[in-house]
């Protein structure tokens, strides 16, 4: 059946009686608006957008698979402010030909990631057009603490990383090339694993600035370095590229390490800490911030891409 | 200059370089996600998507129109829970040769819509899109008070309305034979007056439901009946059609009450209050609330468009 013979309020019906609510529901979809619980009198708030043929291929993905990619870019925002997300609004924009169960079936990704970390799917709104289009607005919690923001790193903190870059840029560009194998990479991109929790862990342990990792290591780096004023350096040796995406980079003729350092959507979070805070897992040291402008790989200008602008 | 041309980033700046930010934003753009003000630990969030050809038509209204209408939608929805909106964000889809100017004034007319509730645009995404597709979420502040829901009409109660009907829906009509005037539809229907402190002071006096008028006032009186349980009853005399509305319906050959009893886009609040409560302006009675089940007009089922579904 085509969202088109569903309709509206047929669809919104079928894809909100799949939803289940946490704790911070205190309202639900259904009404004008939801309304979330904000225990510290504040709410961080981020909106990202994925457009078919942009962001998403529906050949690359199952809806699910979207929907998980949908929620975890919007989860991370929240998570590299040192928060914990509590709510998800989602507009949904479909060709009216658009299979329901696809609809259906996007919304239990985004719930489903939604709800590893506690998080639901509390509104939303959907349309016909002719763009598949899903906009995804994350909600969530500071839990009392100042929010991490891009602009404090200082010279003389250690950069450090939770969580895995270049994966998702290699499972891209295998599949971009018409592959679905390795599986490691394919599903890395399809579903990010995204450390969420190691957000607030980082505000809990000082951390100066905070990123999340989606358009390419070295370019949101330059955000903080921009924001900051100040330089950062990366070692390259700080990563260590798996056999699967060395393999995958040498039958592909690409380097491994221009996906590490240049590629997004794994959703890793990078954060400057003072010097000597003693770094829980899944933090790992890979760079220090200087006084300066820039950010280099191993004390030289980064030659790779820097990242993605949409527009180009 | 094109959009493609300025880049995301370099379109992203100049936006928000335009934007002034109100008291509940305590961070705005420029970072993974804005932090705002929740003062009584629950926040209010709704989210509506517009679609170029769909919902707006760039030669019907200036961008700036178009940027007050879409915040109005969502604005108009935290109104309606008896909230005051504090915030939007806004994911805005663009073709790549789409005017940066045009992206800039659309901006000016969220904000400054926004403004006159004294909420802030405190962030977004942008992307390319084949669609010029916009998606906004508002958030609200309750100020203590549970939130009026759809659910709680009971029989007996009095149904009012704050704010207009039809205007919009008239201005749509003349518009779409090819018309400029009279300009008091046509402005309506670009720039909705939405009685937004209304909202608020409805919860105040005791609202026991609450909707905003965007779907068409039977239609989205019926999403209150169905959701309470009720039958409301509308009286057709509690409606004025105004001389521009008359002639113009007159010109065109269409009825005018079917524009304001199955008009949208006004974002009118329509409310039920229980027996005996002293109505201040802008809320002026239209109706009652019975047993039973549907929505009427004069007693009589409406047979007029009932509202409008997305995907039909």
């Amino acid at each position: 059946m085509r969202v088109a013979d569903v309709g509206e309020f047929g669809l919104i019906e079928r894809v909100t009686s799949r939803l289940t609510y946490g704790p911070a529901t205190l309202l639900g979809p259904g009404d004008d608006a939801a309304v979330i619980a904000a225990p510290d009198a504040r709410v961080a708030a981020s909106t990202d957008v994925l457009v078919e043929g942009r962001h998403f291929r529906r050949d690359w993905g199952s809806a699910r698979d979207i929907g998980h990619r949908a929620a975890a870019a919007n989860l991370a925002d929240i998570a590299a402010m040192g928060g914990t997300p509590t709510a998800l609004l989602v507009a949904l924009c479909m060709p009216p030909e658009l299979e329901q169960s696809w609809a259906e079936e996007l919304a239990d990704g985004l719930a489903a990631e939604a709800a590893t970390v506690g998080a639901s799917v509390v509104g939303g709104d959907m349309s016909s057009s002719p763009t598949l289009t899903i906009a995804v607005t994350a909600l969530g919690d500071l839990g009392g603490r100042p929010p991490v923001t891009r602009s404090g790193a200082r010279p003389g903190d250690v950069l450090a990383l939770a969580g895995r870059t270049g994966y998702a840029a290699a499972g891209l560009t295998v599949l971009s090339r018409g592959f679905r194998t390795p599986r490691l990479l394919v599903e890395a991109y399809r579903r990010p694993e995204v450390p969420y929790a190691a957000g607030p862990q980082a505000a809990g342990l000082g951390a100066t600035s905070m990123i999340d990792v989606s358009d390419g290591l070295v370019a949101d780096l330059g955000h903080v370095a921009r924001a900051s004023g100040v330089a950062i350096d990366v070692r390259r040796d700080a990563f260590e590229v798996p056999p699967q995406m060395r393999d995958a980079a040498q039958a592909l003729g690409a380097d491994p390490y221009a996906w590490m350092l240049g590629g997004g959507e794994d959703h890793a979070l990078a954060a400057t800490f003072p010097p000597g805070v003693d770094l829980p897992p899944p933090w790992r040291p890979i760079g220090l911030v200087a006084a300066g402008s820039g950010v280099t790989v191993d004390g030289k200008p980064y030659t790779g891409s820097a990242g993605w602008d949409h527009f180009r």
